[in-house]
């Protein structure tokens, strides 16, 4: 008898449309058809057509921004994985609802939406009209000795972060970054990194906020005593959430799952965002079709995450704050890239000459 | 006896100033205390220092925007080095001054300002309140059989861009993109690249719209020969440009100069933008430290002249396409840095706990 969110998740997932390929051809036609050589936009162009296939039309238009910013503890902070104490995740939650931190002021540049999502943080929140709370618990299971939690814990947490997209993709938002919060959060991401592509954890454990020499060692280790303990399962996603995931990171997965629902385009942010990211695509790889790639961050398993899934970043400005800050920084790159294919007047309307 | 453009371009290279350093730290010092770790937000940390120095503040503010798109044709033309008629060139400034190309979508999006400026178009253009006419000539000598110009057109042009720089300064421009139009300008962007670089032609010279095979060995042979003719004087910005440039080259370079005098943040676009950009900084180097360099175009000759200047881009999107659309592009991830600076709360104002 399956719990009422291993159904809403098994619904979400036989509903991720196709990814549009007429609108795409379209959107690609037009495109040589413009007043520029052709090809000369280069990955505007591929952007373009990418968002005509997610939008499901030849002139995809952006009718709405946001990002959402998950956040929640983690048990293996206990492991000495952080240069950060613990409280600095409510804390930082409380920056982001103030509209003090880096990703609040990127989003009012991009004119995007911020919805900050308390998925499991350990210290309490007041509530606030931008803070969703699905709180699945205080923090996960230290990874280190065991599970971070339940299959349920999982299925809730995937369904309580695909509701507040769902919320977004509702009120006209087509266009959705996925950002994180969590002292010690790159330490399950390299363990679902490291789990799913079989790489060893040394070659997908990075500095996080900031750990050097032992303190670095020490993370590795701790990522592949996560592994050989949990012993996830590569070929099960949601496995390898329960074993040795996070709560934002699940809160993320199922708000990309059910953004494509809706047909919204994904951005991905780093090296949390796109451990996500390997999470929603192993639960229905059509979510992949879904994704665009910001950036490349600092983190080695960013890279190897990318990798695996197909994407290619826009940029590589060595980013490692997370929060979402790369995603929204390409969002005006990726409308930009649908204003030109919605804009751009052809040859034959602008009396321009093609080519010899 | 100088003419008095030669005196004007001297007044503007003594005027120059320095990039103010104390500006620079004071920013850098404000990025360790926001609530990030120090270094997380990477090229955008950098790009906001750089700012600081440009503008003379520690918290620099993006006043006004603009994109200044510098039209010429070239003798050179004849020698059939590009994919398109040099009719193009007028038709495509017309195509400006109706909003529908690349540059005009790109600019609407970033709420940048676009002023065209016939810097030497073959074709006769009505008036138009965006474009500012120079008109050095009907287009340049053929730097195949000849010079592209004489001393005294390349001061002429020199000033002319740069008093289209002046007036947008002057109206609260602080962030100026340039751009180009003008078909064959790839070719004495290549010439230029390759005189003060000292690299062969086959390095330097890209397909630019789009030449292949024969006609590309072709545009090699007429680079090679242009500088063989011409014998430019690397060591000499002014004889380069009067030898092998183009009027929209040195309009560009100009406007470069004399923004750097009113501390303008210079981005610029592709092989073109930076073939002009060598200029500028061969007539005064100081110039160099106002310039952001934003894209690396597939033109061989880009990269080669980024590097001469030390300037690394912000991002690599394939783009060949001119007009100032990759400067404009990278205006947004500018603006963002400095928004960055002035906006983000400090750990102190935000109560966040710095590292352990």
């Amino acid at each position: 008898m399956p719990t009422s969110s291993e159904a809403v998740l098994r619904r979400w997932i036989k509903s991720v449309p196709h990814f549009d390929t007429e609108a795409a051809r379209a959107a690609s036609e037009r495109q040589s058809r413009l007043t520029k050589p052709p090809g000369s936009l280069g990955r505007l162009e591929e952007a373009s057509v990418q968002l005509a296939g997610i939008l499901g039309s030849p002139r995809p238009m952006i009718s709405g921004k946001a990002v959402v910013v998950a956040a929640g503890d983690h048990g293996v902070a206990a492991e000495g994985v952080s240069a950060y104490p613990q409280e600095v995740t409510a804390q930082m939650v409380l920056n982001f609802l103030r509209g003090g931190a880096a990703i609040n002021v990127l989003a009012r540049h991009a004119g995007a939406d911020v919805v900050v999502v308390d998925m499991g943080v350990a210290t309490p929140l007041p509530p606030h009209e931008l803070l969703r709370v699905v709180h699945i618990a205080d923090g996960t299971g230290n990874i280190a000795r065991g599970p971070a939690m339940t299959g349920e814990q999982a299925c809730e947490a995937l369904v309580g972060g695909g509701e507040v997209a769902l919320e977004l993709a509702h009120s006209g938002h087509n266009l959705l970054a996925f950002g994180d919060m969590g002292i010690a959060n790159t330490t399950p991401s390299a363990a679902i990194i490291a789990a799913v592509s079989g790489r060893p954890a040394e070659e997908v454990v990075g500095r996080g906020t900031g750990v050097e020499g032992e303190a670095y060692d020490n993370k590795v280790r701790v990522v592949r005593q996560a592994l050989e303990i949990n012993a996830p399962d590569p070929s099960d996603a949601l496995d390898v959430l329960t074993q040795v995931g996070g709560f934002e990171i699940a809160g993320l997965a199922g708000a990309m799952l059910a953004a494509a629902t809706c047909r919204c385009a994904l951005v991905l942010d780093g090296v949390i965002s796109t451990a996500a990211a390997l999470i929603a695509a192993g639960l229905e790889p059509r979510v992949r079709d879904f994704m665009l790639a910001s950036h490349r961050s600092v983190e080695p398993g960013h890279r190897v995450a990318l990798d695996l899934l197909g994407l290619e970043p826009l940029f590589d400005f060595n980013l490692r704050l997370g929060e979402g800050t790369g995603a929204v920084l390409a969002f005006p790159v990726i409308e930009a890239a649908a204003r030109i294919l919605n804009e751009m007047a052809s040859f034959e309307e602008a009396g321009v000459s093609d080519r010899d």
